[in-house]
């Protein structure tokens, strides 16, 4: 699975204009980067375009507008998800996820920090990457101001994009995300890879993905 | 993959009325249904929360909103993408998937006829599961009038969801949908379900899903 680091703070802290200067910055860099916002705010599907809405109304499970420049899918669920479960269905090749919320997650974070909103960290110093604070704190975690966008980059690929390497394999059983050691990923990997290579037609294979589903 | 049948026809032939009523008789006996509206102009992604449009803006190459009751996913794309290269987004077990507009794409198709319209049909005879008409018209295609929803219904039932047996395999490599045939796809199901079952706390796979990528 992709890492994934979750920007999280009070409200008004400033996390959307963080995470927007981190995105710009990752992308001057190549990087390929992936967001899921959170919102405990239910959002109108609408102005997409009636017709979307009218599908979803009439019983659609998952309703998906395509466009020559851009898709949109849009899912009903039970519950709030979690980045993790959310990252499944963001199908492709990227090196990074960020989140904006997801505070309760189990995720790396970068908690953004204003005195004037909050007099302590809502995080625990074990859940953090780093702080972006407007005053000094008293914690042993890496401390930025909000225009450290740089800085923080350098510590995102140095401690998180650097430590992947290899291949990378995800999988999930039963519609639940199966964490699995690195003797068995490349196991499966490898074993994976050999049995689509006889497939007529297949030179390299840079990447794969197999699933299925048992019917009634 | 799930089947996919596209409705197509002339703008103002009643498509996404048929749609909506498709999708709700799908629904009382029990489908899960996905869609997939194509449309030739680019949408907003604005209204959804301005600051998926920010993060849009700023590089972000997929871009999610997720709320208790739904999650939207809006993803940039430099083409016009096949209903079969949408459905790998789709991540979910659907029965069917039904879409509005693709007329070019090698899908199955109900036609939506109106003599007001059009002179004569869009689609070949051999692309057609069912024609929707308010006239009779001399092809070989089951014909029915814009009420007969149960029918159709009926008819989606019996000549293609009935076909499904057994397990269900989807393979992509290096992004792109690689069809199988029946053996290798048994073949591969009951080897992935074998290596699984390996794993500790697995006990039944119902359904089952392995990404990998080579890094760099």
């Amino acid at each position: 699975m992709q890492p994934i680091i979750s920007v999280v703070g009070k409200s008004e802290g400033g996390k959307t204009t963080l995470l927007e200067r981190l995105i710009a910055e990752l992308k001057r860099r190549g990087r390929k980067v992936a967001i899921i916002k959170h919102t405990h705010h239910d959002f109108e599907i609408d102005e997409v375009g009636k017709d979307s809405w009218r599908f979803s109304q009439a019983g659609g499970d998952v309703v998906t507008v395509s466009s020559p420049c851009r898709f949109a899918i849009f899912k009903k669920t039970e519950q709030d998800l979690d980045p993790q479960e959310l990252a499944r269905f963001i199908v492709g090749d990227y090196d990074l996820i960020l989140t904006e919320g997801f505070m309760r997650s189990d995720t790396l974070k970068i908690e953004v920090h204003r005195k004037e909103v909050s007099a302590e960290l809502q995080c625990s110093p074990q859940q953090l990457l780093a702080v972006v604070t407007d005053e000094p704190l008293a914690v042993d975690v890496p401390q930025f101001s909000k225009d450290d966008v740089e800085k923080i980059v350098d510590l995102i690929e140095n401690k998180v994009l650097a430590q992947r390497e290899g291949e990378d394999v995800e999988l999930f059983i039963n519609d639940t995300y199966v964490p699995i050691k690195p003797f068995v990923s490349e196991f499966m990997s490898r074993t994976l890879i050999g049995m689509v290579s006889a497939l007529k037609g297949i030179k390299e294979v840079k990447n794969l993905s197999i699933s299925l589903r048992k019917k009634a």
